[in-house]
């Protein structure tokens, strides 16, 4: 095999976030899914931004927010989503490209406008996310570079891409093309409302084209429809090669063949805002994993970038992760 | 006279600002004015973007700030400048009106794309601001609804005006509607370097069309070539009914016909950013003084308003100020 000339890529739809702190009467007065991912349309996503209070715009993307964190760790990704070529699209590039992810796919020059993402935060430090998604809807396998796949250690999906109609063709291309070539294919089931829209696909995928799987409490739950974390643990243990299970403030546990590893949270003064968190630890883990760590050190690497998203508002790192890492790790 | 139906309503550039923090190696290689604002054009504004870190974008604009500032002093404030119909100009419309300002000026809905200042911010939390005026060059006399300036108790306007060529026309045409309906006209120089770029009409507009001024010890300074503060300001006593000028940490002096204030800056525990700082002194000042406080208490509200807004990142407040001053001026 080829050595490596990416550690991960990623593929995700590319958005730009628009964050606002809101009183939690906000979330009842519009009906939103407190905590959720919840998909709007066009009039919707307008509707809502008028009633929404004075925003902060940085740019997001479940699986470019990981990418972000690991060029942020010292690691090598790239970025597969598509922006429309206005001037969301234009921030949302530059910001990737800023810190150093290599994102290369050509913008829709025309159609819908880049994707925005309306994130209410309410004082208990939760986000509210409410999608329109856009130009990500323009995603195709055309998009997919067999050769930037190939060269990647490991290729690292959203589970966000099963919503837009083309993306999952894309994606399952995308695997494909990286088993073939002996590389790593890596899943996020993104959020609980998210599986609930696709669960028989997900435990599809997770059985018989993931390697690496990701998810927090509730989605595992929700994934294989059990009440009780343990047994999840179980059923998902015998169908991937690693899974690494977020719990928030229980931490996370790291199961892959007969290693076990259950770790704490790792310590935060404040929690400002949890947008990214899970993100920033697939980011960790993965950074992990491509520099050869073990499964211990890979989960606490994890632990440590998320703990330091959820310390400020934003999902993109605030300081560099890789003198935090490099601090905490001794 | 009639009743006002707005405290202030004020007239600037429209403006989403795009901030970053860099190194200080940043300002030399790009060959940046540190601490000021400098006019770019629309080649370097892309130039130099590219070269920007991952930033964030919020709504700015010097006297779209200090508007922002009075409403959440809970303040009626009005706004009036220039953006086109574009996706950062929503953002600023939306942003603008969020925090109850009222804003109809109608967008461009051609031409340059809505205005952009690129701030770069370094450790030691000054801001370095170059501003690519895109639609602000659109704003013109047409623009200026003599109903809301003959309806404010005060109008007030940006130095920064001077830059693009008809905004300073609307300028003028504001100042005779105010006066003709015995209304206040307020300014401030804005910075340094735009004096540098306007002295001699800037010294005539002082002299003969404006009652109150803002500015800070560089500006009164170049505005009348002095070296010392004392010096400007027996000069610039003589040529207003009300001065505030500020001096960072060392406080602010105001001076109204005989009554001279000489104010401590209010404590901050961090300075974190100081965009925004002269705006929200202005804010707090001109709210105090359309509220029928005394020169002293408007000094100390804009102290505050000002000592708010550099604790964090951006030039728009992140608390409410209203409660924030209620519970400082106790």
């Amino acid at each position: 095999m080829q050595q490596a000339r990416l550690d991960v890529v990623g593929i995700g739809n590319a958005i730009v976030d628009v964050i606002s702190s809101v009183e939690d009467a906000f979330i009842g007065a519009h009906g939103l899914n407190k905590g959720a991912m919840t998909l709007i349309d066009s009039a919707t996503a307008d509707q809502l931004y008028d009633a929404m209070p004075s925003g902060t715009e940085m740019s997001g993307g479940s699986a470019a927010n990981t990418m972000a964190g690991i060029a942020g760790l010292g690691g090598r990704a790239g970025f597969i989503g598509k922006v429309r070529d206005d001037q969301l699209g234009r921030i949302f590039r530059h910001d990737v490209g800023a810190v150093g992810v290599e994102f290369t796919t050509p913008p829709a020059d025309g159609g819908a406008p880049t994707a925005r993402c309306l994130i209410a935060v309410t004082p208990d430090a939760q986000r509210t996310m409410n999608t329109y998604l856009g130009a990500c809807i323009e995603l195709t396998p055309d998009d997919v570079d067999a050769d930037v796949i190939a060269g990647a250690q490991v290729t690292y999906m959203e589970g966000y891409l099963w919503d837009p109609p083309q993306a999952k063709q894309a994606f399952l291309k995308a695997g494909q093309i990286a088993h073939d070539a002996g590389r790593s294919v890596a899943l996020t089931l993104s959020d609980g409302f998210c599986v609930d829209r696709h669960r028989d696909e997900f435990r599809d995928l997770v059985a018989n084209h993931v390697d690496i799987l990701f998810a927090n409490e509730d989605e595992i739950l929700s994934l294989y429809q059990v009440d009780e974390f343990d047994a999840a643990l179980q059923i998902v243990r015998a169908q991937v090669r690693i899974a690494a299970l977020t719990r928030s403030a229980k931490g996370s546990v790291v199961v892959g063949g007969d290693e076990v590893h259950v770790l704490d949270a790792e310590p935060v003064d404040r929690v400002v805002d949890t947008t990214g968190a899970g993100d920033l630890y697939a980011a960790g883990f993965l950074h992990g994993l491509t520099q050869g760590r073990g499964l211990h050190d890979c989960g606490r690497i994890g632990g440590i970038a998320a703990a330091e998203i959820i310390s400020h508002i934003g999902a993109r790192p605030a300081v560099s992760l890789a003198k935090l890492v490099a601090d905490r790790m001794d």
